[in-house]
């Protein structure tokens, strides 16, 4: 492959980087408007949706251009889709934090149903397993993507219990059943994000191993 | 192109349609064993997400094998990697039929809360949306993709519809918590598959038209 065509590889690699970094920072703000009850934070995710957005189309774009001028060897031509992949999963990252907005705004017109407890929590392994994934797919390190897939479990667990939680809170106050509903749609969401984070880590052992994990290691994500 | 491109063309064409149309069914059987309060549909769905995971698998590996053998030029290039993209689309709407399952074998034992009233209405419109979208992408037909996107407000209405309902119930009698809130992540569920069918028409209208409108045409999906 010429120099140059590594070179285009090179700086797709980084748009996917800024991708995930940026998606990243939108789930430590929607989660920290949360937790400090600060509205302001809700307009900067809005404002990163903007550049999640454009940098989507941005990196499809790119991606179809290197397949059609160098037309690639199988390699890197599963590498090219394999970041199409990745795209997409980055920006419903950035999708679901605005989601997590959604609901905070509602939840900070009121005054806190609780302490937090394990939201934050969850966040915080939702934001370590993108940042993960997106390194995986960086180092194209299948052994760190698996390492990633499994703390989808942990996610999991965090999530029955919050859920388990708020429902005991709805059930003994009526008055109690927006705020809490609001808070098992966030934790839904975060769930949501680890699951993301769990396909980019099983494109990458995809494409590093040729081997199909999807449908294998992929737990179907019960409500209740 | 060869005749040859043009015939693995049209299987791919056909193993997408296989796809949506079991991926339609999915959601229908959900659907009837809500209403019917027929468990044994629950086993067909799930066996159906075998068959769309299998398909996934073999349609990805077919859009590589095309690429790669045939290196086609800018247009087919992106039929295939339209395809590849729509094929995650419809999994995912087959997934969120399995969640739908999920939901609804809680609410089968027990009694049910209320008549159903708008959800069959609301996964009807659904399973419309994923047809309709199928067929957009089969006819290449930008209009047709265009006109489903626009039903996906209907489907949003109906959804913060049902929610605004379900929480009168919740907050007339605790005891009606657990199934209030099976049926709102019903709708949610519904409200996704939706969004997919969203998904695939942009894909359309992007292809056909070399347009890309997914950033203008999506509203953010409110909770609350």
């Amino acid at each position: 492959m010429p120099k140059v065509f590594d070179q285009e590889l090179g700086a797709l690699k980084q748009a996917v980087l800024t991708m995930g970094e940026t998606a990243e920072q939108m789930i430590r703000d929607s989660m920290k408007a949360l937790v400090d009850r600060d509205e302001k934070l809700i307009a900067e995710v809005q404002q990163k949706e903007e550049v999640t957005d454009r940098l989507q189309v941005a990196i499809d774009d790119h991606v179809v251009r290197l397949i059609v001028t160098h037309a690639p060897v199988a390699q890197d031509l599963r590498f090219l889709l394999m970041v199409a992949r990745i795209n997409t999963e980055l920006e419903r990252v950035g999708d679901q934090a605005v989601e997590i907005c959604h609901n905070v705004k509602l939840l900070l017109g009121v005054p806190p149903l609780k302490p937090l407890a394990s939201l934050p929590n969850m966040a915080e392994l939702a934001v370590r397993m993108v940042h993960g994934a997106v390194q995986a797919f960086s180092e194209k390190s299948p052994d760190r993507a698996l390492g990633i897939i499994r703390e989808d479990d942990q996610v999991d667990a965090l999530n029955d219990q919050i859920f388990r939680d708020l429902l005991t809170y709805m059930m003994s106050d009526p008055k109690n059943i927006p705020r809490a509903l609001a808070l098992i749609l966030t934790a839904r969401s975060l769930e949501r994000i680890a699951d993301h984070a769990t396909n980019i880590c099983e494109e990458v052992v995809y494409l590093v191993k040729g081997q199909d994990i999807r449908h294998q290691s992929r737990q179907s994500t019960v409500d209740s």
